[in-house]
């Protein structure tokens, strides 16, 4: 329905994360209809954003500026760089706003599955920030899963040698969270990292 | 984060229907890592759109020429008309390929709530071409709602003094519905419109 360009476009919109056919055809639908206030500022969005936005090249990040706005804050803390799997934990981190130091994207974890090798990780630029001194800590903020968990371990061993401090991420019961939906090994982490009240 | 592009690109996203404001940053985050073969496709494609689109001058649907195929094609059955409230439910209708005649975009229903009256609908236009002749039945095509119900009886009020024969969807048991869960109102309209079996 509506021509080719409608049937690419719906095509397109059903590829994004959170959308499917049928979101993406009333998605394109609401574009259309209002083509002056919906459909011609996300094109221009789209396409400013395309033309702005790169990786960072000291962590990573995406932002519009290179080196990103993150690495040359004077108010953000050089002597720590958090380890993030991706941007999108990154931004997480930064939404919380509980860390002020720097960070680098380590773009993505370990997977024999998904075929990601130490060669596809950003190892050797973080080992060069080390190399360059003035970082006092390292913190593997890598997510508690299987594969997450294998490549901080395989990460500490890989940094070890360069003598800077190397922490990880507490484990334990989730705020909010309720005791008898979680499982076993969150027990038994937040049980081993019990503290005095 | 990503600076001023890429909160715009997520404040445009997140206003899509079925997107919220953290499936708009993933999926942002998603074009983002993904340049060439998602957001710069996806820029071009809405830009296609907004220069190729336009609603039909005779039954308002929204295609890429004008007037539209469906009122082009002398394959469909130009005597009769389906009278439905936006483009979404014509293109609902084509989906199920159970219609083979030409459309009409009533381009609302009537809702004092929303400020909708009957100079907003597209009726003058429905009137004109019944008056060129050749048009044998109007089916009402509107939602069983309130206001698309008060909006189907007092369009067939409107159709009435031109003589062509006007007919309304019929009402029941919607298929692959379970008895137990329909509401009174549906049930009601079912019983009323039993047949011999």
């Amino acid at each position: 329905m509506g021509g080719a360009e409608v049937e690419r476009l719906i095509g397109l919109l059903a590829k994004l994360p959170g959308l499917g056919p049928r979101s993406a055809r009333r998605a394109a639908l609401r574009l259309l209809t209002e083509p002056e206030t919906r459909l011609r500022p996300l094109a221009a969005a789209l396409t400013a954003a395309a033309g702005a936005v790169r990786a960072c090249g000291i962590c990573g990040n995406l932002d519009s500026q290179d080196p990103c706005v993150l690495c040359t804050d004077p108010d953000r803390d050089a002597g720590a760089i958090c380890v993030v799997e991706g941007v999108g934990e990154l931004w997480a981190l930064e939404r919380a706003g509980v860390f002020r130091g720097r960070y680098h994207v380590l773009g993505g974890v370990l997977s024999a599955l998904s075929g990601v090798g130490p060669e596809d990780l950003r190892v050797a630029s973080l080992l060069a920030r080390l190399a360059e001194g003035g970082v006092e800590e390292v913190i593997v903020a890598l997510g508690a899963t299987v594969d997450g968990a294998a490549t901080a371990h395989w990460l500490v061993d890989r940094l070890r040698p360069t003598g800077v401090r190397v922490t990880r991420l507490g484990q334990g019961v989730p705020i909010g969270g309720a005791l008898d939906v979680l499982d076993e090994g969150t027990l038994a982490a937040a049980l081993r990292a019990r503290r005095g009240a």
